[in-house]
């Protein structure tokens, strides 16, 4: 089946406001096995909104709109659907009385009388609880089409999305759809081609394609079956024989960043690290604090931009800075240990490096990074060269070596 | 002049990438006047793509594109759009000579033959460099509609959208557009609303509006005039009573954020600052050094999730977090002097707090948050709370909350 989606929003046109539940719901249906055609943003523009649904009734079986079901004048996503979609709209007194229990129990304050267009949705559809705002989704069928409208806002259209959404459309299908991501790093996509492209190019179902994300790849494996049970049988050998050529490339399946895969092993270990950053400033330890939860796996750590700051917080002797510089293998190292120590963290990783645009005071050329990782077991430092890459990419993949090294260390793999 | 933007690439649709092009080009667009109708994105497919150029064709005046620009079989925007525009494809020598001197100065690998297929371009168009890669640009005018072509990879199409495309749509006018933003903290978009609303709803040359972004206000006005002088003048008197009418809520005009306001002034002014972060966990570090030449401002600080970490890496007394616990006054002022201790910087930031989802083991609630910041002249610190925010959300306001507190320092404004 091919969908299509129509985001509805004037502030998307005026670049206000990024467009990231297109990205959302194209990966959650792509992972179901349906493929997505057409995005199409438009604003709150009767006109121009009924253009782009006119255009999607011809030629799509799945729409999927986001944004313009809020209460207010501007909110037309739902009258103008129904209009083209000749569908009537009829008051559902169960989701009035849901939004007013949001507003006592959430809010705290009254329900505003306009609130009640919210229960307003199209006659014998499925209503879809928005269990973190006001606005319910639905879906209806009609002329052969399948339409779900969801919510704007991009925290409250995940959630109906993963609850809603998705099952739903999982639901119109006798078949089942699953996906199994293989997620890797330090192998480029490229590689990957050339190691699985024999397979790949003869696969039907289960198929098989790598996704390459700024500084790792995703290899997803999809399979069609009566059953789940079918498609996680069709699935288990492909994902075998890719781990087996791939190896220790493979950091995980189904996890969304080496960070988390990190989150969890550590967790599991009872273990905790620290960090100590100079280039990456305080972005190793961003990633990891996003997680609820993370002071089970984190202790804290040192940015340590200037070299002063290097020996003062972290113990890093100022000899290592003189001889070797602060960009160098010994002061990695020294880094580490001095972040472990410091914070009695049984790991610490560390990185120091020239993120550019300018090569260092000692002419170290940009993207020249060296991340090392301090255990009771000794320490092990990596040299990066990142050639062309500019700033932030660099950072990027430098935070991901060092969650890399933390990965191999917990699971007894190779760690420079 | 109303704009249309198609965006081409399956890998959009498959939601391995976020089209962001999109918005960084309405934004541009809107700067200068031209309002956005739509956003189509298409994979790398002849008929879908032919079906939205031709949608396009109808209703728009000016159409860009990004994507499918590349030398492969599967870049096919050129092809389609010269067929849908009735328009031939011409080889232009020097573009070529260009894409071999790039991939020798840059790339350093001889370039391969099928790159030739990108000096292929309309007819008579302009042509649009492309320093930061090998896929040239191009506009030209065809049946009323004017057509820019764009690469895809956002770095390039940044480059070129601002150093080629606004000139040439703002060429097409003999009406320059102009704006200006003034970027607000600490203030509610509603409020503002009410106290501008009377100026607003009179206005129409220069318009002024509101851009709520999530934990800040941007209040943009747009004048059109014959010359940018004329459209300055126009703009000048309704800055400054909108300055007048915010007061020290307005951070800075036609700056990006506070952590690069903040990178500004304390440049200017030449002093450092350091950071001591719990809840944020790296996050107003990350923000400063993602600048290059940050480390002119800024020399380092100590991500202290663990209370421990506080006391031994920042030397906040272990009475403090006793008697008062780590998310109090007390404890953020003491981070706060204890980063500027460690480090020798001028002025020091932290932040304390519970960014949830659940409420600390003292029954602090979700969003009580506590920003610090030590002077020479003393420590300020504010208390605030964040209601029902999310944790990002929390993470996100609790840094701008102490890049406020800079900005206020450094121009002699009340800090708490």
């Amino acid at each position: 089946m091919t969908a299509e989606i129509i985001a509805v929003g004037t502030e998307l046109l005026t670049g206000a406001v990024t467009n990231t539940n297109a990205r959302e719901i194209s990966e959650a249906l792509h992972a179901i096995g349906i493929t997505v055609g057409y995005h199409t943003t438009v604003g709150d523009d009767p006109r121009a909104l009924r253009s782009a649904l006119a255009a999607a009734r011809e030629r799509a079986e799945i729409l999927i709109t986001t944004g313009g079901l809020g209460p207010t004048y501007d909110d037309v996503t739902k009258d103008i659907l129904c209009d083209v979609f000749e569908q009537k709209l009829e008051f559902h007194e169960e989701v009035a009385e849901k939004i007013r229990a949001f507003y006592e129990t959430s809010l705290h304050t009254p329900m505003p009388e306009n609130n009640l267009r919210l229960a307003w949705l199209p006659v014998g559809c499925a209503v879809f609880d928005n269990p973190v705002g006001t606005a319910a989704g639905c879906a209806f069928e009609e002329g052969g089409v399948h339409i779900v409208m969801l919510p704007g806002p991009p925290y409250e259209m995940r959630t109906m999305l993963h609850a809603h959404a998705i099952p739903y459309l999982r639901g119109l299908s006798h078949e089942v759809t699953l996906s199994h991501d293989l997620m890797t790093f330090g192998i480029r996509e490229s590689r990957i081609d050339e190691l699985l492209h024999d397979r790949m190019a003869s696969m039907t179902n289960p198929t098989l394609a790598p996704y390459a994300k700024p500084s790792e790849v995703c290899v997803r494996s999809t399979a069609h079956a009566a059953s789940a049970q079918e498609a996680e049988a069709l699935l288990r050998p492909v994902l075998e024989e890719v781990r087996r050529i791939l190896g220790d490339f493979v950091y995980g399946m189904d996890v969304a960043s080496l960070p988390e895969a990190c989150f969890h092993l550590l967790k599991e270990q009872g273990l905790t690290f620290a960090t100590a950053e100079s280039c990456t400033g305080g972005m190793i330890a961003q990633k990891i604090t996003a997680f609820p939860g993370s002071s089970a796996v984190y202790r804290g750590g040192v940015v340590s931009y200037w070299s002063e700051v290097k020996r003062d917080a972290l113990d890093v002797p100022w000899e290592i800075i003189e001889k070797f510089g602060a960009v160098s293998d010994p002061c990695a190292r020294a880094m580490a240990e001095g972040a472990r120590r410091l914070t009695g963290a049984d790991l610490a990783v560390s990185v120091t490096g020239v993120a550019g645009p300018d090569s260092d005071e000692r002419g170290n050329p940009v993207g020249l990074v060296y991340i090392a990782l301090a255990a009771k077991e000794g320490t092990w430092c990596r040299k990066t060269e990142n050639g062309n890459r500019r700033r932030d990419l660099i950072r990027e993949v430098s935070v991901n070596h060092a969650y890399d090294m933390i990965r191999r260390y917990l699971t007894d793999l190779p760690i420079e």
